[in-house]
């Protein structure tokens, strides 16, 4: 059993520790939180200690961290857990400004430790296949990427604010899908922003209405349309087309159920909800992470992943700013 | 907590077990099995004992038992339970004797504990959404239901021979679904059996194809088409049509990937075997048994239903030896 | 040209002239209608003339015949058409009277004549090519056809009492296609009707909702169901499963169109007439008569698959007023 | 019957006429070709003649002509038929220089004759529905515009040397419909293109693959992708999202024929060729051009639409020469 020390007890926090519980590999330990209450609640749910991070790091049985604490947080917990000896999973992002981002990574480096980041989309059965096709050649050369992220709903201005924007926080994700798909970092980074949604976004400096251009070196062109809000629901869809055609993959809902009357063909809704959509690569994810602690397999995605679409996210932003494409060099 | 008692530590009891210990609700204290490797080997993974079903019975903080045993068990375990005061969940059937089934239920009406049976299309989102659909008058009146159950391949020979045939073993799920729909027993049935998938079978007196007619009072017509093998995995469709419409469950894959190509336009075939297709509806079963133990429910599927379903397997096997409809009186 | 002498000028009559016409390859010259102004307003269309019976088959540069009238001269039509030489596509049915339908046939063997009757499923490139598909062994030996067809709504009852009933004049497609699936005759049948949608039918007699089991020599089971009416339109599908898998035909719309709202995911109503439905099965069809003429080809329907399609309706009818099922003797 | 003069006897030119002369509202009486013999050959299968263009624009008869010839001929034809008073429907584009295409508008405007513009998907059943829905408010405010186009296979070089590129020749349908869906013209085009499928393409200093973002005013924001090949045909969508939801229209395929094999759900390609995808919407152009001849319609698609399309043809061009977004200013 590997015994695991978890940062954060809110609503993502909860999902990776009954994760990591319920795959008979793990042990969860202690729970961190400064908010004592629900650090206590989410630790008596598994036998689990709550514990200041100091006492939690100290521990010889602790192997590993899950970070998944507020994001102004994650830096300075990558670096005291990784010095520590211990693997590290870390929801993304990584941190908002690249340079600490550079810094946090130098010590993984130094320290050598095992180290995954929480983007989701990579462990999703769905998404997650469409991106491995496209690698393995299934469509042959790529030619154009189109990916489509869209929320059900705004967050509240409040997180606005603490963000980093619409691009670091939501299209992060996408621009991190296109990296791996294109197996190389986009050398042009073209975006529009428009405040369409909820007026506050905007007077908060935020978009919430995207689309954005990447353009490969071999000339590879991927666009990527995001929105705050979808009266449907959750909607995520990819499609990757090279010479010899096309995968793609399209929303799930939650039945199959479809309802024939003299108004048409009605079928459910997309599901509602990035917990409920991406249930399944939730688990893959905290399995994978047991697996590379274990040895068995080699992190499929890597902080230097999350440095790179970081890089881009702040380059669609720069795009935004100045109405110019922004030329990414590594 | 209830403290739960389990008979049977096979297939279908390891996933009973796991809903009823997620649950938060019930605390799995014994396990029963002739097999005492398994039993000791399910008991373990929950911190539950292994007992004889005296000793479970006995104790007073066991408020209910779930019956996952071999069919021929399941009424004698019904009869002991209830008049332990124990509330019964049962894997269908309750036996492939009428007789013997309507004794066991004769036993829970004098006792009065709550039971339930395993009816797991009840409590599938996409299958029991249907059904409550049509049973709300979503497509108006009812006129015809068509039913569609293909297994991914044949059950071996030797337990073709104790399952009591194809009727009682495996249509037995649509004749309780369109009992469900119709919402009243039908007046007659009509069957056609065929072995054609493997003559081994038919040796053993069975069938693998069967097409099934059901009439009820008004009218109303069924159809429902079984076969035991599918090459492209489990088939599961139902369909209800009525004066303003109609609804339909259709299948469910695995992902939401489509590939494109030269070769047509190509999706995930549908989850090949019943244990990832009920997935959810055993959780949803488990929820709802615990739910009517804690009088929050009514049970969905009584042990009436289970003789309803027999009777109607029982009239489907006749009318396929004689070669005659059968009428049904209750 | 192929000279061409239509009898009916009625909505279907309409249909086959304008095919006719469009070819290329053929020359509509007389229109023959009991209703005077009708084949003078359908003549006019194509500077054909009206003509009488005896006027058009008397002229030897007509060569091939268009009956299209009411069904109770399908068989004399047929049969002067014979006696005088020229090729015959009769529209279903023959007539309703096996005798006569025998008779006619008779005459056809006798004057060898080009014959080509109305079966329109075959000639539907959706229908047709599931139909040829399973023929041709892309889904393996055969173990179960399901054939659904429902009509936008109900006939007048004037038209039902001279219709032979369901079974003869709606059901007759389907039953020819699992026919010429089968590529055999089915041994027996078991029919089911019920009068649920307009009172008025029952009391004519008839019935507007059937459920109909065919069974093949070899066990292959086939269920057909028929409605005659669908609050959503035309609904036309067949799927067709053996030891490789299935094939099916699905509805086809008029649109690729698709909204979604928080109401769900609403797609366009199946065609709603055979009219739009069986457009291009229509075209084929006519095509496929001019090419039997040419000795291009050898007919794809023939007037024994209109005596067998007859023969299978006149035992549903028996079967549905005896309450058993009837074994079919050829 | 409106009399019709048709310029050009080639592929599109033969859709048009058959349109025209299976309407029973127009009689096709001169085809002009400078390839004789096609014009005697299209002439010959309508009744018509072969003239010149001096010879068929002076005859009183002609009330409209079809202007289906080669691109560098159109803007002459259409000021020579607006000074003698034809109605005009002109294939586009109506001429690769935006001031030439001005001054051909000047002399209709001069001369006040009606005309159309070929923007066939503004016809069609799925693409215009969508349109339209979305114009109407169906999905609320827009936000997103997504619009998908690719060829079957790239034309040949000799071709893409006259085309004007792949924006004026191939996006312009695109771009015309993104303007017709926003019902405002585009204040910024940014376009990016690559030569991924035919080297051969980029010697004659053109792209096969590209991707635009549009701009509104109102900051509504349009992804367009192009390639010039896909490898199952031709590649047909668009999705209009909105504050209550999306509207799309996806690809037609010629069957609704599924078969399921253990190799997966594999469905018919899409429609292969812009001829067969089309074909409805040609029928729908041609009625619509005789309505507005006979004031029954006012023209869905103007020469102003062609001049727009043009200017954000031209804009995406001078955006991929220079690397940067270029300003629309009317």
């Amino acid at each position: 059993m590997i015994g695991i020390c978890q940062f954060g007890a809110g609503r993502i926090g909860q999902i990776h520790a009954a994760n990591a519980a319920a795959s008979g590999r793990a042990e969860l330990k202690y729970v961190v939180d400064v908010n004592a209450d629900a650090a206590a609640e989410l630790a008596g749910k598994y036998q689990a200690s709550t514990a200041s991070i100091e006492e939690a790091l100290r521990d010889p049985d602790i192997k590993a961290v899950i970070i998944a604490s507020s994001t102004d947080t994650h830096a300075d917990l990558i670096e005291a857990s990784a010095r520590a000896g211990k693997a590290i999973f870390c929801e993304k992002p990584i941190d908002l400004s690249l340079a600490r981002v550079e810094q946090a990574i130098e010590v993984i480096e130094d320290t050598g430790v095992t180290t995954l980041i929480g983007f989701n989309r990579r462990f999703d059965p769905t998404m997650g296949s469409v991106c491995r096709a496209a690698r393995s050649g299934a469509v042959g050369d790529l030619e154009t990427v189109i990916i489509t992220s869209r929320d059900p709903s705004p967050p509240p201005v409040s997180y606005v604010k603490v963000s980093g924007g619409l691009f670091r926080d939501m299209m992060i994700h996408d621009l991190d899908l296109a990296h791996w798909i294109l197996g190389e970092v986009p050398v042009e980074v073209y975006a529009k922003g428009s405040c369409l949604i909820d007026p506050n976004i905007g007077a908060a400096g935020d978009i919430d209405t995207a689309a954005v251009t990447l353009t490969s070196a071999s000339g590879v062109l991927v666009h990527i349309t995001n929105n705050r809000r979808a009266a449907y629901g959750y909607d995520q869809r990819l499609e990757v087309f090279g010479s010899k055609g096309m995968v793609k993959a399209d929303n799930r809902s939650s039945t199959a159920v479809t309802t024939i009357t003299e108004h048409g063909v009605i079928s459910d809704k997309p599901l509602h909800f990035f917990l409920e959509r991406y249930e399944d690569a939730y688990k893959a994810e905290m399995a994978h992470f047991l697996d590379c602690i274990e040895g068995k397999a080699k992190p499929m995605a890597t902080m230097q992943d999350g440095r790179v679409a970081l890089i881009l996210a702040d380059a669609a932003q720069q795009s935004v700013e100045t109405g110019l494409p922004v030329k990414i060099s590594q």
